[in-house]
């Protein structure tokens, strides 16, 4: 099952992702569960499952797109988990790099994804998202896939120049962290360590790796995090992507506006969005 | 004017602190405002300070200290941000070292502050707190300190051993940070860098610095931090810690059950707490 997060006519709803369009589960089920994550939170997935064969409330082309998890509590950001990408950086610390997403800096699929117009390093880095459904501490490492609810794209926009060595200022701009298009739920997906994962820029295949090469796997970091800190029901982790990121290319190969970054995950879905510039302008106003 | 927020007879309030005792605000305006964090949203600091001739409510010795602000939607930490403290780490890199607090691992003053069983290196940083009152992007250094609503001491517990290099691991643990006693309003407050800066550990002098030594300024943070993502009421900026911690001494100085740990910066107030080590079987049932 495919859980998307969208609104629609001015609505934030959301819904069952199918072939023939969208089985509207706002408008079923929302007076008891608000949001997908509330869904979660309630542990109400097979509450949503009993409309599987309801018939298409929404077309797809109608709806626009939310992050999939539109405010986690916690957005945790693995860094340097395949093995080629710490060759590129010269990784070599043995504890998973963790690093922190603001909701506030996500966007959804389709959706535009915004280039700093004061940073010449955009870099795109596409990852399998984890998104979690039961909650805990201290979680064995044997029993932490049964905390996952499903799965998703996420395209982790990265501004190289402000990155630095811990990471926080490259990552949290507005609308860098693009999560979709939707949540598949974790029955579909037996094992997250044998699904092929692409990033494209253009068209062009940029990322190309199999999950199979991630160093800490999902089970371990739902066990390493779970240890300092409490995970709860809707809370995300972005695995970390694979070589190939366009800071490392000689020469380097950064998003500008117009470009097309496509991340797409083997069984987990497609996410696509488009890069816009900043309007400095705009921000100053905000002010 | 001095604002606390705590817990009377299992009630969560806030009011203004004196030497005589609290002036309940929340049984006065928490209808309007049920916390600090939504006075401050608000914009209603002038509708507390009606306030500040009232008769006390309650005593000091009544309360339950909260974090100042119990859940910001951002918690900033700032590292490596005093001259000294940046020669011990070897730190070289100019731009402000940032990572983040999670809001569940913060306590308040006089709260047991809790350090890991798994941890044998668990450090004190006492620190001066930025909490946020109005809110912005792109803040020009020139008027940041207009976006300041108040100061508080913050006691930011590392757990140095889970730190690496991105921190995130090292500053999340529960019960970690500890936050208070009250926030002190800006209008107290006409330089935040002329103010002495001390931390106690069993009554010895452990740091001893001044927020003139601060190599980021309040002023530069707030710029520098709003450039990449908005600020809101209520977030928080922790400034860094001066020299002195145990990490760096010969031989080196941990944080043990039973300690008394405290920050005391001019003006501001002072932060005591004392240290109990977790208990991993509680840990367990919790997941």
């Amino acid at each position: 099952m495919k859980l998307a997060s969208y609104r629609y006519h001015g609505r934030k709803s959301y819904g069952i992702f199918t072939d023939k369009g969208i089985i509207d589960l706002g408008n079923k089920i929302g007076h008891q569960y608000p949001s997908l994550k509330d869904l979660l939170q309630w542990n109400a997935i097979d509450v949503a499952r009993q409309y599987i064969d309801s018939p298409v409330d929404i077309l797809a082309e109608d709806i626009t797109f939310l992050p999939v998890i539109e405010s986690p509590g916690k957005i945790f950001c693995v860094g340097m988990n395949y093995a080629d990408k710490r060759k590129e950086f010269a990784e070599t610390n043995n504890a998973p790099t963790l690093f922190i997403r603001f909701p506030d800096s996500q966007t959804g699929h389709g959706m535009p994804v915004v280039k700093p117009a004061l940073s010449n390093e955009f870099d795109y880095e596409g990852e399998l998202a984890v998104i979690i459904g039961k909650p805990g501490s201290n979680i064995d490492a044997s029993v932490a896939l049964t905390h996952v609810a499903g799965y998703s794209c996420y395209m982790d926009g990265s501004v190289r120049d402000w990155q630095h060595a811990w990471f926080t200022a490259g990552k949290n701009w507005p609308q860098t962290g693009a999560f979709g298009p939707y949540m598949t739920t974790v029955d579909e997906i037996p094992d997250p360590h044998a699904l092929c994962i692409q990033t494209y820029l253009n068209g062009i295949l940029v990322q190309n790796d199999s999950t199979a090469s991630m160093i800490h796997k999902v089970a371990d970091l739902i066990s390493y995090i779970s240890t300092f800190t409490s995970l709860s029901a809707g809370d995300v982790i972005i695995t970390g992507s694979p070589g190939g990121v366009g800071k490392k290319r000689i020469p380097p190969l950064f998003m500008r506006e117009g470009d097309r970054v496509e991340v797409v995950i083997e069984n987990i879905g497609r996410l696509t969005n488009t890069i816009v510039e900043s309007q400095p302008q705009q921000d100053l106003l905000a002010s």
